[in-house]
């Protein structure tokens, strides 16, 4: 049977979601060492898409095929039971055989908080990128002006990358304010590889003073990252939900107004 | 120059406040060789007390003494600058000779957060401590009402204590709620090793019917720890100020009605 599991996890403690042929430990890697031990089974668990060392999930999609039947209950109870409390699984499904975590995403919203105060707490430190210097926030939400709707988002795809097709939509980037942090979400059809922390990255460095105001445009016209500023730091970005259905999408694009 | 330093940990990484023999990370240890590497002293840090393993502080409170004149926002920027994000100074002082960390404060303050709801999130999962079973909540905080006051708490002492004197004085607790979770507010003269969360667990088991009704009253009296409940995780505890004044203590304990 195949399994659609819900799950977050707390990015500080890994290197990454995906599985790597070191000793590291990895989002995947736990997963499928604990079905191995639960189910006596060698799972390979399949996301709706990797997320580099240092970035939470609030919840990160995965399919697996199962051999055993297992009702999807049982599977969140014993997989909670056996991993360490900085992944946790929220909910299980038996889906249609055609289900991909992956191929069958419409969208996904992620978030970023940015805090510019100057008494960052230690407690909680991975949740955010702070900054620290004075910086134009009118000028930085203006920036991301350009990049929304479809693009080829080559000049901000980080290296690595595997994609043949650069194309994304960003339907929506949203602020969020609250006494000395802003929360930016985006919500697209998908993401390229540290694409967001190099949107992110390049509208503090416009609203830094340290490139260009046309940065943006540069970088997403002339396909070319050096263009850009800096790639953000991993903190503070959180995977915040895949969709499977418009509805689903819908309903979240409608709760950024 | 005595230098009277405030910060703040995420206890996560760190194997405790106390610097060890061996290899193993922790808070004083990060400090005092942040402090070698940047003004070339061997310097001893003393903080108000120890934490234990996993516990963070909001504001611990530490002294050291200092060859070199530095002005302290110096202090605060270099340390901030070498230290990894899980430590964050955020205030040094020049202060009097005789001003001592742990001999000068009169008063502490701790927090202990309850989740209680059935979908823990991954993200920040240190810092609560994630109860999944039903418990009676009205019980769990009428059973701190006998603590409160002057008492000797050698009963809730974890052991590896080394002080001689377990008379101690709880000012006031106070309970925080919202949505699903349940805070625990403690203001005391002080508080000896593990005791915070040896109250916690037994309140927790009295009112998880582990343990009878009088089991807080029992321990008390009796000077037994055997008879109160378990020593709560350390996630969820946060050492939230430290107590230098009457007016700060006053101003702290005013702020829970």
């Amino acid at each position: 049977m195949r399994v659609k599991l819900t799950f977050s996890y707390d990015g500080t403690g890994f290197n990454g979601y995906q599985r790597q042929k070191e000793e590291v430990r990895t989002v995947q890697g736990e997963l499928e060492y604990a079905l191995l031990k639960l189910f006596d089974e060698a799972i390979e668990v399949h996301a709706s898409g990797r997320t580099d060392s240092g970035v939470h999930a609030r919840a990160q999609v995965a399919h697996f095929d199962l051999k055993a039947e297992v009702a999807p209950e049982k599977i969140v109870y014993a997989l909670n039971r056996f991993l360490n409390r900085d992944i946790r699984v929220a909910h299980a499904e038996v889906v249609e055989a055609d289900f991909h975590a992956r191929k069958s995403a419409i969208g996904k919203h992620y978030s970023y908080r940015i805090y510019h105060g100057n008494r960052p707490s230690a407690i909680g430190y991975s949740t955010f990128n702070h900054v620290n210097l004075p910086f134009d926030k009118a000028l930085f939400k203006e920036s991301f002006q350009v990049v929304l709707g479809c693009h080829d988002f080559r000049g901000f795809c980080g290296r690595g990358s595997n994609v043949t097709d650069y194309e994304r939509t960003i339907y929506k980037i949203a602020f969020e304010e609250n006494e000395d942090n802003l929360i930016i979400h985006f919500i697209g059809d998908g993401f390229l590889r540290k694409m967001i922390r190099n949107l992110i990255g390049t509208a503090l460095d416009i609203s830094l003073g340290r490139k260009p105001k046309n940065a943006m445009h540069a970088a997403l016209e002339e396909k070319n990252r050096s263009k850009g500023g800096r790639t953000a730091s991993a903190y503070g970005l959180v995977l915040e939900e895949v969709f499977y259905t418009k509805e689903a999408l819908e309903k979240s694009l409608a709760s950024f107004y």
